[in-house]
């Protein structure tokens, strides 16, 4: 069986018009106009497929497929989002909701058995209006009345208020937890968002982990002084303690990390910022990644040694507040298996990668298997209108999550 | 002869109340009500040191004694400044021209005869509300209508608004201009600006060169990308480049420069500056200073090929401007000398230092040869209310300039 390339192919041009800005970039933040025109649209499409479909209390869009044989069987789920940063392109999350709605309308359209109910999710603000991923927080049970209650907007709205002013009960976004035993695995098709499959001008990824971060917000402080009459040797020289760490950074992955390790310093300010001061003091941030739990210890004692090294030779002090943690999550190996096993089928270029970005996946690993299959960014580029994948590679990525879905519907 | 330090110290309180602000800073901007209550009660003092005093085109305040036989002999001037940078300590400028004043008024007291006329001048602006330096620009003939026209300040005000509102034909600065043979010499006392003196435990420092610096603005401009899916290697990290640079700035001067050297990068900015982008652009500054203009032609040199070579390994763009370019000075030998011998009568632990900070002097240089005392600043810091030099030490410099000054007046 094959997905029907056109009719995806135009359902990802209909939705990309909707939020569609002037300056060509595209917007649909979470529980705004524009991204209820786009779930309105969707349920259209879902009804069209003849899907029942329904909203959960986090505002997830669910449509399903079961017959009165595996109704009562844990469901497969495909899923992703379809809100967006601001200025997006057409296919973070969306490509993964469209593809899903692909797959299932295909199967329905066939009238394929399955011995598993199949849903698609569509996740309430994955992006982060309200700090992100809100909707998959909530399936997988890890949401609570206080986050609910504590999550504002940039503009200072508070959730439940918007929840409240479109017509619903916020705290029914806890009912949306769904127990282990409803849940079989769970399956995401997403852009890379990384230059990998690019560069290697592969068709598309098989995502072996998803990794998890530690994000640090650095100070180090030394003395401010004048640039021209402080010899170089009296100097306690804040930036230089960061020069000094950014130096060490290959160091510390070739000592402690792993191939799939990153660690990016990707702001700092100085102070006073004169040219013609020494700079006293400097702030910046450090984002590590890795799949392996452990390599993301060994990576923070090592950050925490380097800046103390740093620090005591420069004459500086350093502190540092940890501004989020997420664990990885590893992708369940006989989803992998399979994936694999209808790439070959199909005679697909693969490749098996970790994830660096987070994904809806990473939540939904809490309570089942996940699988995930990238397609390629082109030249690497995300959360971009310049965001985009050749169409021969989307019809790749489709047809193999069909594939995949078939088959696990078809086995225990 | 010795200074009356009891009447330089009270001199040096008493202006200190001029401007003070209520933090304990001192403002007297150049050209405003509280530098005109300073540029009053110094013609006070001159008057009571029966000291004639007038004001040249470009308002600097001039102290002159001379008599009939030394009249048409060029003068030699003292000098420095009386405004200050905005919360300043009581030092700063103040200092030397208080010294010049106490120095004239013990010779006048004295009745001493000399060969030279000598005279105290209070430059205007050095602190560069209109760029800085203004007084002695003027002086040393390095002003041209242009400048004066273009001379803006940073609330938009124009110089020659300014001097106008203040009762002064604008383009009388231009008159101020002396011919070299009218200037046997020009000394300054000021405070060191930097620890040098302070660290070493000495009393006074005798400058041998005023450094010169270039200043740049660098940018490096690479590929903005998604921190956790970008592979070390396929980043082009702008800000990488920067810490590169950083790391061989030691060797840039170890290969290129002197001890006299200071390579300084003061501000820094990081494009577009979130935790999770890898840097795409970096924008920062550069201040190279040296006393030896080959030294830093080679320091130019060095930057820019460390630069292009760090650009071409990391496949950014590397693009600069220079925002600024200062010769060095020397100060000359004999004044050095007669300095010298006169810190030795008095028994002064000394030190012969370059000055790694810009003085009125450095303008001077254009039309006699100068010569330049420092005094310790307290842990290195200036332009601060935490400014500071131990009494003693301040009676020792005004002793040795008084000396210095005696020597060279009665001597060809």
């Amino acid at each position: 069986m094959t997905i029907n390339f056109e009719r995806l192919k135009a359902n990802i041009n209909e939705l990309a018009q909707i939020g569609k800005q002037e300056d060509g970039g595209i917007y649909r933040m979470a529980f705004t106009p524009k991204e209820y025109e786009a779930r309105a649209w969707l349920e259209n499409q879902l009804c069209q497929g003849n899907i029942d479909c329904h909203w959960d209390g986090a505002l997830n869009i669910i449509g399903r497929i079961a017959d009165d044989k595996n109704e009562k069987q844990p469901a497969i789920l495909i899923g992703s989002h379809i809100d967006t940063v601001p200025n997006a392109g057409a296919l973070d999350g969306a490509l993964g909701v469209l593809v899903g709605l692909e797959c299932l309308t295909r199967i329905k359209e066939e009238k394929l058995t399955t011995k598993f109910p199949l849903e698609l999710l569509a996740f309430s603000d994955e992006e982060g209006r309200f700090g992100g991923m809100f909707g998959s927080r909530a399936v997988s049970g890890q949401l609570n009345p206080g986050i609910l209650e504590e999550s504002i907007d940039l503009d200072g709205q508070a959730l439940v208020d918007v929840l409240k002013d479109l017509g619903h009960d916020p705290y029914q976004a806890l009912d949306a937890s769904r127990p282990n035993e409803t849940v079989k695995c769970y399956l995401e098709l997403h852009i890379e968002q990384g230059p990998v499959l690019d560069v290697e001008d592969l068709s598309v990824g098989i995502v072996s982990d998803i990794t998890g971060l530690f994000k640090w917000q650095v100070q180090l402080t030394g003395a401010a002084n004048h640039a021209g009459t402080t010899p170089m040797d009296l100097r306690k020289d804040a930036f230089m303690g960061l020069a000094d760490f950014a130096h060490e950074i290959p160091r510390i992955i070739d000592e402690n990390g792993s191939e799939a390790s990153r660690l990016t310093v990707g702001n700092a300010t100085l102070y006073p910022g004169s040219a013609n001061t020494v700079p006293g003091k400097v702030e910046f941030s450090i984002d590590a990644r890795d799949v392996n739990p452990e390599v993301l210890k060994e990576l923070k004692t090592a950050c925490r040694k380097t800046l103390s090294a740093i620090a005591r030779r420069r004459g500086l002090q350093f502190d540092f507040t940890e501004v989020s943690v997420i664990e990885p999550v590893a992708c369940d190996d006989h989803i992998q298996k399979s994936i694999e096993k209808q790439a070959k089928k199909l005679n697909q270029r693969y490749k098996i990668m970790p994830s660096g970005a987070a994904h809806d996946a990473q939540m939904m690993a809490k309570i089942a298997p996940i699988g995930m299959i990238f397609v390629p960014s082109k030249n690497g580029i995300s959360h971009s209108p310049h965001e985009w994948t050749d169409w021969h590679h989307i019809e790749q990525g489709a047809n193999l999550m069909l594939n995949t879905l078939i088959e696990l519907s078809q086995n225990d």
